[in-house]
């Protein structure tokens, strides 16, 4: 929390993407019982899965278990979680299924989710507790594509032919969201994240047009209600959208392995902190190059305003002792004293 | 031709990455009763889809039809291309699977791209036509994936953990893709463009020490045998390697739209002429939107060292209307006489 807002740390904090998943044989054991959605909508399950990378690897912060489609199915589509990833039925489309779209009350239609995050935050005190959404962008491209989104030939399709539709989708989306992350806080999450996965398949002037006027109206709508929770943004392969994520009202930007945390500290300063950026590959490698991934993004930032994370989701092929070592080399990194690097 | 080299031009000349393909009916006609690779290995076949968007479309460049992963058959793979894309049988994984690659001599296992080239360019007197490869990282990502490459796990894997065996492949495909490349000119390839399709999947630092060094020795080797032949390199969402990709030897970089075409001008002013960038997505949309999509990328680059192109293949739900629409008009943009602009 301290590293959210800048302030000095005695190390640098660290939690993995995902680190409630498929790589933990506790997960798996779980999901052997019970379908994804399952686990999801039945708080103690969520708790569960939420609670393992704690207990087994000592992670800094639990982030609870659920999936940015969670709103798509509480505004009234129909979602189905297989193997071959999700599929929302009847995708959106026209005016007349954003039209049909309802405002969902997040105590109601979620409260598996606000059940999850009391249970949570009462389990781990002292530990932060992350609540999460996808980013209105993100989410409407699930909500348009519906299934494959291989070049997202369909919510382009939509943007360029009906673009008044295309942003009563994102308003639609972004009030949610607020509403959604808002209860989410108000139940315990100490920060929450924006995931805006397929930011980067934007051009610049696209998501300043689309994107970001939608991301923006989110983080105001939560910050008016919660000014004091930190909000993290994420994104992946958006080096080309560095600037436009600085304009968000994120305080903190999580970013993958293209986007070096020295430029990024760079161009934001103080301005915002700073998550990310290890290649969740290299927890696939042997432990010295987790050691180096580490060693080198702490360097780029000093260790200061910034969480460790990887720079996307962790795969499920990880070795649970890579992700260990992931965990415990972060936490033995030693930082600089503030008092000795300003004095120079 | 004169565009790869930076030669006042009339126009801005176009063409479209996988103009032959799905999208066309005449294609899907032949391919109902030819499977893929038939099409490829068929020089009559090849020839025929090739010079359909040539007589349907009027493009200016005339691309052979063939497939990226040929050379990864040629040195000894097996490959199937269903519905699911393309399957590579025994993936590579180590030192040994490295080793049974062999050398291939492209007029021999791959004669059938050799003599469609040789056909094609006696059809089409005074139209560039294009022969290409993929790129050494990119043909790695395939040989070494097999299959899925959802976040490229294997191929980093063994880059993480065999860097010595991981370069010998890198070395092994470079000096076979360089050779292929050469047969090809020598058949009748005007010019010959790289695909490095999945490089933005890299780090800045992981593509200089990896995927650059290939890359380089592949235009190398084509140049100091072809000096006079442009050599085209396409990538996506690459706007973080930028400068790397400035250091390929590479005549003309093909960019997506993720990178605005002004500021890969203003970064290598006439060291390299530029090709692209235009969202495929743009052709599902309405006219007014391609015509502003081409004007806009026109007047990032004043038409001078500049090949309009798509940002990344056509999607197959394009309709031809708009695919020819995209073609016509790029064709009719007016371009500043070049006196005049060096008057000002």
């Amino acid at each position: 929390m301290r590293a959210c807002r800048f302030l000095p740390v005695e190390r640098v904090p660290v939690w993995m993407m995902r680190q409630a998943g498929r790589y933990l044989p506790e997960y798996r054991a779980i999901r052997e019982k019970h379908s994804f959605l399952e686990v999801c909508r039945t708080p103690e399950l969520a708790v569960e899965v939420s609670l393992q990378p704690y207990r087994l690897l000592h992670v800094d912060a639990v982030i609870v278990f659920s999936d940015i489609l969670i709103p798509a199915m509480a505004m009234g589509m129909g979602l189905q979680i297989g193997d071959g990833g999700p599929d929302l039925g009847n995708p959106i489309r026209d005016a007349a299924s954003v039209a049909r779209l309802h405002n969902f009350d997040p105590e109601q239609e979620t409260r598996f989710l606000c059940d999850a995050l009391r249970i949570l935050s009462r389990s781990v005190a002292g530990v932060p507790v992350l609540g999460f959404a996808g980013a209105p962008w993100t989410l409407a491209c699930y909500m348009v594509e519906g299934k494959s989104k291989d070049g997202f030939p369909a919510v382009k399709q939509l943007l360029y032919h009906e673009p008044a539709v295309f942003r009563s989708l994102l308003d639609k989306i972004a009030d949610n969201t607020a509403r959604y992350l808002g209860a989410q806080i108000a139940a315990g999450a100490s920060a929450v994240q924006l995931f805006d996965t397929w930011a980067g398949e934007l051009s610049l002037d696209d998501y300043r047009a689309i994107a970001l006027p939608a991301t923006q109206q989110v983080i105001r709508q939560v910050k008016s209600a919660h000014p004091e929770t930190p909000m993290i943004l994420y994104s992946k392969a958006t080096s080309h959208l560095l600037d436009a994520l600085g304009e968000t009202g994120a305080d903190v930007l999580s970013l993958d392995w293209r986007v070096p945390l020295g430029e990024a500290r760079r161009r934001f300063g103080h301005r915002m902190a700073l998550q990310g950026n290890v290649d969740p590959c290299v927890l696939l490698g042997p432990p010295a190059g987790i050691e180096t991934a580490l060693r080198d993004a702490v360097a780029a930032t000093e260790g200061h305003g910034h969480i460790l994370n990887l720079g996307h989701g962790i795969l499920p092929d990880t070795p649970v002792e890579h992700a260990r070592h992931f965990i415990e080399t972060a936490q033995k990194l030693q930082l600089a004293p503030v008092t000795a690097r300003t004095g120079r």
